[in-house]
């Protein structure tokens, strides 16, 4: 086989930084973009280095923002007594588009994961209990997810929240909307008959 | 919903140029990069860049390269009697990777669909023609595909070689190595059956 030309080569192996990605999927989005794509190619380039240059991490709630403090976090507008933990910024994106809260954000950029080298410093513990410490919060919510991991990060939290004298909930857990008792796991199942609700 | 931060929505938008990528891929993708992945984004931003920026087409066989010439038509030890036509640059690395072809290529880029606006200039017909003409082909090596679009491509190019006095050939049809009769779509059977070849 003769030698390849190596820019491409080398755009085929950057692509696989890419979630999900791999030689083949690579492959193919190289030769799309150039043979067809030119254009939004470029366009792809100028905002992948200007985003990887310019996002930052809010200084108050961790989130990614261009600025020192996200739109969020600067927004006068919104309540300071509850307090919303997530594990990342894609989750307040999706509370953002889908809810109607109007408090503040604590992004915790992770979950609690020891074997992974995720400790307390690495979510932002000491800066989120000095929040707790200087604002007035009187709720915080645990929107975190339900894997082994997220359960110990939420229990963590809680007690940060206990000691500092603040209201700790968590989303409900039970039946999706839409869905059929037939498909639910054994799991979804007990806790949502377990938290039954007056109707 | 408050704004948005506008570079981290530029990116999204942005990614969702690479075939298959849609809203939520390229949301996770984003967020993937900046989060975990930044010195490799860069890596896949200078590539990109670089990569549209250098690459051109091969002088003589339109395959994508660096230079004038593709490594392949600058290989002074490859054979000039054979032809092969392809439809694209993934193709000739498929072919280059899995066979022992000695030969040259020349990449279509694409495949005559005067619905799409690709008629035979867009193409190369007339550069295919020029090569015919000027240099000692024997065999036209038709290794496209088997949809009706590249049969009226390989059908067009057939007379154009025999007007040139170039032996067609196409790419062997029938049972996939590894395969079963069981499997097969009643067109390969076919197809397979008639060509059938002494054992």
């Amino acid at each position: 086989m003769s030698a390849p030309d190596s820019l491409l080569d080398q755009l085929v192996e950057a692509l696989q930084c890419l979630p999900g990605v791999g030689v083949k999927t690579a492959q193919r989005m190289a030769f799309n973009l150039l043979e067809r794509n030119r254009p939004r190619g470029r366009v792809l380039a100028s905002a992948l280095k200007e985003a990887l240059d310019k996002i930052r991490h809010c200084d108050h709630c961790r989130n990614f923002t261009e600025n020192e403090l996200c739109s969020i976090c600067a927004d006068t507008s919104r309540s300071s007594n509850q307090l919303c933990i997530v594990e990342g910024p894609a989750d307040v994106r999706l509370l953002e588009a889908n809810t109607d809260y109007q408090g503040r954000y604590f992004v915790l950029m992770g979950r609690l994961s020891p074997l992974d080298g995720i400790g307390p410093k690495e979510i932002g513990f000491s800066q989120l209990e000095t929040r707790l410490q200087s604002e007035p919060i009187e709720e915080l919510i645990l929107a975190i997810g339900t894997t082994v991991e997220s359960d110990v990060t939420a229990h963590v939290l809680s007690e940060l929240a206990q000691r500092n004298h603040a209201k700790v909930t968590r989303l409900a857990r039970g039946v999706p909307v839409g869905g059929e008792l037939e498909y639910l796991d054994p799991g979804t199942l007990m806790t949502a008959f377990e938290g039954r609700t007056q109707y």
